[in-house]
């Protein structure tokens, strides 16, 4: 058995590897849908459907608990596959939850009515489309309380760094800083939400100060799905790995091993 | 009769700005198709036949001559639309060309051969969606010669101007200048290649240096057009101008005042 990991592309591999670091022996299976990526720009049935599929590939490829490590699919998805009930013995967990657990104290899985939140004045970094999507901020408004979020559409820093010029993320990340300070200027923690700011995080954190609390989704994601696996023993461990996408193996190989800066094989989903 | 500019969203009322302030006499018809904008989200079907038929609406409105003041509509339907031919004493330009006649000396409407460029190294800023599209390096290869062509793909500096957050904006640009710069350190040109960055054209000037020589679709655009009218009299004057949108005139007219900072009024197209 194994965790399956889904993303529209490559910024997935953010959270895997967190996984990976905290969770050594677990066995997973990635998927990239590069032949449908990015998702930012499609509508929300089409991420619906498009995240249906991948999710019923990765319970096909063993998979008993699957991870939507992609803001756009959590955010048109989750909610509906999880209404709509799943197999027996089958689990889709979101890439949003754990932030607002992290914010609230709640547990992933845990079904308890919203809470208070313990930080009232929160930053979030995102895409231009994740923002101007409204789905942290709706999420937020839905499962916790109280909590006053100012966005910052972090233009250019995904190209940046999928262009491998991160002296130019880094001036990029530091602009779109300066300009959520100009719009809340003490913010008490700020959120990373997307999966290739990790990539950035210490430059984020340099900008931010000393006083202001990072989430990142990666890390976040990470000890959620420790802390779900030892509540839930035996759904992951004792399988063989795998990279799936979509798209070409070799080309995505090729971009994840210079996205990681480590060497990654895909094979044909 | 007018002169028909169309643009998937506002971006091309700076061309149409430029327009007036060197023609203050011809009428035109401005249509930006907002309902279906973005623009570079979409495949080149899809955008050939937009393009075609805001052309049309705009042969229906009264114009003989429709300047695509869109890179994205330019580089997909242009040389298309030429080719399939068009009714009798109509004409359709795009905004590439005046770009490539500064760079070569060569005039709109003149089917001489390619020419030698006078300068060679030429620094490109345009979004992500314009440099991955390879357009703008294609059109210069059909019809230039010689010109060494550095694209930077300038992430979140429309998203920032939209937002109104000219700060940013600014901040971004820098970035972006200093990154092209690790790439070409003396380019002797640069070409602006978005029609949202004539907001910004200072910042690129003071960024870039006086030893670079600055050319703005724009200014560009509206040089051509009056080369090209003094040569083919009889083509505009003495309608009356309009603003059409395919979108919600209220909520375009909102936008577009808020992005040229001055009162514009929309009609339904």
């Amino acid at each position: 058995m194994a965790v399956g990991v889904f993303d529209s592309g490559l910024g997935g591999l953010t959270v895997l590897d967190a996984i990976t670091r905290r969770l050594p022996d677990v066995s997973f299976v990635y998927l990239g849908d590069s032949a449908n990526a990015p998702y930012g720009v499609r509508d929300a049935e089409d991420v619906y459907e498009l995240t249906c599929a991948a999710v019923e590939r990765l319970f096909a490829a063993g998979c008993d608990l699957v991870i939507l490590a992609c803001n756009t699919a959590s955010a048109a998805a989750l909610r509906r596959i999880q209404e709509n009930g799943l197999p027996e013995g089958k689990r889709v967990l979101g890439v949003f939850v754990p932030l607002i657990e992290a914010l609230t104290e709640r547990r992933w899985g845990d079904n308890s009515p919203p809470r208070e939140v313990r930080v009232k004045h929160v930053a979030l970094f995102a895409t231009p489309a994740t923002v101007s999507s409204r789905a942290f901020q709706r999420e937020l408004a839905f499962r916790a309380i109280g909590v006053d979020v100012e966005a910052q559409a972090c233009g250019g820093v995904v190209d940046a760094i999928e262009e491998g010029d991160l002296i130019l993320a880094e001036a990029l990340v530091r602009s779109h800083v300066d300009a959520l300070k100009r719009k809340m200027p003490h913010p008490e923690a700020a959120i990373l939400g997307c999966t290739h700011y990790p990539l950035m995080e210490a430059v984020f954190e340099d900008a931010l100060g000393p006083e202001v609390e990072l989430f990142s989704q990666a890390d976040l994601v990470a000890a959620s799905l420790a802390d779900y696996l030892e509540r839930h023993p035996g759904i992951a461990g004792g399988g063989t790995s795998a990279f799936l996408t979509t798209g070409d193996p070799i080309r995505v190989g090729r971009s994840a091993t210079r996205f990681l800066r480590r060497q990654i094989a895909f094979d044909a989903a």
